[in-house]
């Protein structure tokens, strides 16, 4: 068990010092030429707020799979070089007809995103290409439940690959993936923060939410869950209440909800760090950031300005992120950024392990 | 291409002479001591009269799974012992819990069956330990379909392993396991009679059935399709029309329509052969008969005296069994079994292929 606690002297409060997270199924609502650059730059900000210093974002926006092929990563990527408040990287969407076009943009995309969600839905029998085409070294990612998840775990044992399941919500996909582990097929998962916290017993009707008998299950199974993930949960669950869709939905909630299950005894700090930061890290083949988060446990959350407003079906949670350090600059302090210029890098090809990429040194205001 | 078809000369009808038939997943409404050698005669019977010298049973009934330890196969065994009309096999079913029962019957049974249908559901999660308990020469044989197909897919890879699909009606399970086949898993299907002649637009809501979609699938995909069987699907349907649930349903149809696809110019005489004798005696490793089947196929099936009469959804068939003949004794003349006895023997431990069980010479009368 890590030692990261500590007593905050003046108040005697709980602090924890965490390095930098990995917003690693990060979503962005549009990447449209419009509003991209402002969504965009909102999410990466409240990531870096919220405690994430990089973000993998998702190549399915509210308007559909929009990375594709080297010509949208080219115009997405340029359309929002200078808006980020963290380091960065993109996947490929696989789509029923993309096979020929996904290996040259392997080397400057993270992983390539097999999604079959509603903004996006992939017929499983057209991906066995995209399994020959895509590098053996690079990760594939995939959103796949039920019948979906069985055939792509199918595929990712037929041509001897390893995946990441991401978004997990159902007891059955879980014994699935514990089972294909059990058997050696390189296979991870993350769940959604909100789908721990939430289930069609708080909200009736809302299938994407795991039942209370999935959602049981997989607190019983945190052992086999590698990541915890934001992803894009929180914007349908807003959708699906006629909420306000603003960009970064979720991502402030993700450490306090985790700090309450803290509280309570049932994960650990160790945990934490583990699914956010050292996992997805290994499995993604993320650059370490020299990134340091000072957090307070037991300030009520609303004691903080918030950099970007956004609804939460969560109150009075508790864990401010009262400072962040990328290396021994400080780029958030209560949830303000304090770095004037967005200095956040794409990551992309030849970029590796241990070769940090962010900008230091960040400039102060 | 196989020359099988010559002229009868007393009337110029087209005859042809096969091989003894296989009907590997041969279904009987019920196994239970009052009914069950009454049921299991008239199988046999009824197979031997369509051309089917060798019954591969299914392990379950319409009461469900009746075979799932050496117990229940030796109480069926003894049951059924000198009512049998062609040699014949059981096959085990796995069930959430007979993991551990199963291999001591191996030797004794022609296949392990994952039973998903509606007589016996399996979990796939509660399987994986079947996998390891059987043995790697025995085949597997499910009907599962959809998610369950997907699952026991990736089990047969992840175990590697072979398998067979029975009665596969849906376009998706089909490029599923085409999928499959072109990576080199070692999976075979077959696809009931029935379901190349009868879709959903024939039977609104009959959802075993395929749909028309998925039928021209099946058609489109003849020589991925390595069996064909007859299986529960025509007492499935007798059962959901309220027609007379007899044993032996389905039976007297299968050559005459696939005679009725060969007319049509949408199958060969080779294919049936194929589908009925060399490819599911591989798969399942079942003797060889030394049996001729002797057809006129021009000659009314209703111009023949059945000897079991049956309902069928079929009209106007065409296509007579004149003449069964084991070794060099006939066994069945127009549809009338002229052996006194059952002589039909069951396949135990040890048999293998071009070891011939059946007993001849038969009796007549
Ligand atoms: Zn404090
Ligand atoms: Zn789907
Ligand atoms: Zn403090
Ligand atoms: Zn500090
Ligand atoms: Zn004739
Ligand atoms: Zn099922
Ligand atoms: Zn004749
Ligand atoms: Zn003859």
């Amino acid at each position: 068990k890590l030692d990261v606690s500590s007593n905050d002297a003046q108040t005697s409060h709980k602090t924890v010092i965490l390095p930098g997270l990995i917003n690693f199924a990060s979503f962005i609502p549009t990447l449209s030429s419009e509003k991209g650059p402002v969504d965009f730059e909102a999410v990466t900000r409240s990531s870096l707020a919220a405690g994430f210093s990089f973000n993998s974002f998702l190549p399915s926006t509210l308007d559909g799979a929009v990375i594709t092929d080297a010509r949208s990563l080219t115009t997405v990527s340029e359309l929002v070089s200078n808006s980020a408040y963290t380091d960065y990287g993109f996947s490929v969407a696989a789509t029923d007809s993309n096979a020929a076009q996904i290996q040259v943009v392997s080397g400057a995309t993270v992983s390539l995103y097999l999604p079959f969600n509603e903004f996006s839905h992939n017929q499983v029998g057209a991906l066995s290409a995209h399994f020959a085409a895509w590098p053996e070294s690079k990760p594939i990612i995939t959103d796949a439940k039920t019948t979906d998840l069985a055939s792509v775990l199918l595929l990712t044992s037929l041509h001897n690959r390893r995946i990441h399941v991401t978004g997990v919500t159902g007891k059955d996909d879980l014994a699935l993936i514990i089972m294909a582990k059990s058997k050696d097929l390189r296979v991870t998962c993350d769940v959604s923060i909100y789908s721990l916290f939430l289930s069609q017993e708080d909200y009736p009707g809302i299938s994407f939410l795991p039942t209370k008998a999935d959602q049981d299950a997989l607190w019983d199974n945190l052992a086999e869950i590698d990541c915890l993930s934001i992803g894009n949960l929180p914007t349908l669950l807003a959708k699906a209440l006629n909420k306000p869709v603003t960009a970064g939905l979720g991502i402030a909630d993700a450490l306090p909800l985790l700090f309450s299950a803290v509280n309570e005894g049932k994960m650990t700090m160790e945990y934490i760090i583990e699914r956010l930061n050292i996992n997805p890290a290994k499995i993604f083949d993320i650059p370490e950031q020299d990134a340091t988060v000072e957090i307070d446990l037991d300030r009520p959350v609303a004691s903080s300005k918030a950099s970007v407003p956004a609804w939460s079906p969560f109150e009075s949670l508790k864990g401010v992120i009262e400072r962040v350090h990328i290396g021994l600059q400080t780029v958030c302090l209560e949830g303000e950024i304090i770095v004037q210029d967005a200095l956040g890098k794409e990551v992309t090809s030849g970029i590796h392990r241990n070769q940090s990429v962010i900008s230091t040194p960040v400039e102060l205001t």
